[in-house]
């Protein structure tokens, strides 16, 4: 774990389905990295589950085959077990050199997604993820936050509700979207809920505007 | 977890390099057959890293590559995801249906390999385990004790050295073989030490008398 004062900061993105995330998070990439370099300082962009060789592996696993293969406990498990390797191999190393890394899900996906959405529960889900990985947490989580009707219209129109979670019902997206404000809530000064139901540029400028102020950025 | 007053028993059997286990695991799994047939009952073998086609998956992952491509933590996280496919996929619904389970390796490996040979700590791989698992429990460990010299010198015999544990320090095969012991001193009333430290014949003997008395079975 990155314990240097010199050590960069890690950011990252959450959202249910159909919140824009990949747009936003391409957005802010570009936004951060010139930002960053004005102060001689880079920006790592990766994502979960995934991000180091052994995570990728990992991935696989867990989003090839049939729905259902693995249960909610065992999913869980598997994306806690490829989250440390990337914090191990990739997210540290960075943060400890200096960079910044922005991150496209991180842990408050398995509380939401598996905790909330698939009822396993906060409390087995916390003790997991201090198991593994100690106190680590997220410098500034983004929660892009949109209305589950018209999250799953936006995704539906991307994909063909093709994805996995796409299929789901909209119980559970509720409960997803439930999850993750209730995670904001219980951690307002580490998460910034972004209302996402705008156009881009304007749902970039809110995120650019939380990101600034929080991290002492230029706006 | 398998709740029903007429489930089976869960049997597990562990111990260090050069104990003997794969021949005293074949050996009481003939004779439990034998004498679970008598009523009605069947024997189911199983091992762990795997046991279920996705924990199979997981061990592949574990088991192949660089040594050192998992850091303790990881391999740790690893393990309990497949543990807890093999217990969903295997282990229960055979104990549920009133079948017994012999187990090549558990969750005391875990404690043995990673929480006290490769210094992980008791306390972390206990949290995990139990986030994991709730507090499912084996009926009856069998710890297969050997002086750590002897067993290094039979394993090397028998592989040429080629395991990846093989290839520790002695520091590491005492620490496990330790670690082991301790497992049991804590949990006397489902761990029992049989000392490996002699022909195969008489290790059966041992093995059978230590499950016969545990489990009601005639001796």
């Amino acid at each position: 774990m990155p314990t240097s004062p010199q050590r960069g900061r890690f950011i990252t993105l959450e959202g249910g389905e159909g919140a824009g995330k990949s747009t936003q998070l391409r957005r802010l990439a570009d936004t951060l990295r010139e930002t960053l370099r004005a102060r001689g300082a880079e920006l790592v962009t990766t994502r979960e589950p995934g991000g180091s060789p052994g995570a990728e592996e990992i991935r696989a696993l867990l989003v090839t085959g049939e729905t259902g293969r693995w249960s909610p406990v065992t999913e869980a498990l598997l994306h806690t077990a490829a989250r440390r390797d990337h914090l191990e191999r990739t997210v540290w190393p960075a943060l400890e050199a200096g960079n910044w890394v922005l991150c496209d899900r991180f842990f408050d996906s398995t509380m939401a997604y598996q905790g909330y959405g698939l009822g396993l529960g906060r409390g087995s889900v916390e003790t997991l993820q201090t198991a593994a990985l100690g106190g680590f947490r997220p410098d500034l989580t983004l929660i892009l936050d949109i209305d589950v009707e018209t999250g799953l219209r936006r995704a539906v129109a991307r994909h063909g509700g093709e994805d996995r979670y796409e299929r789901m019902d909209i119980g559970f997206h509720q409960r997803l979207r439930d999850g993750f404000l209730d995670i904001a809530r219980r951690e307002p000064e580490r998460c910034a809920v972004v209302d996402a139901d705008a156009d881009p540029d304007t749902v970039q400028a809110r995120i650019w505007s939380a990101v600034s102020s929080r991290l002492g950025l230029p706006s």
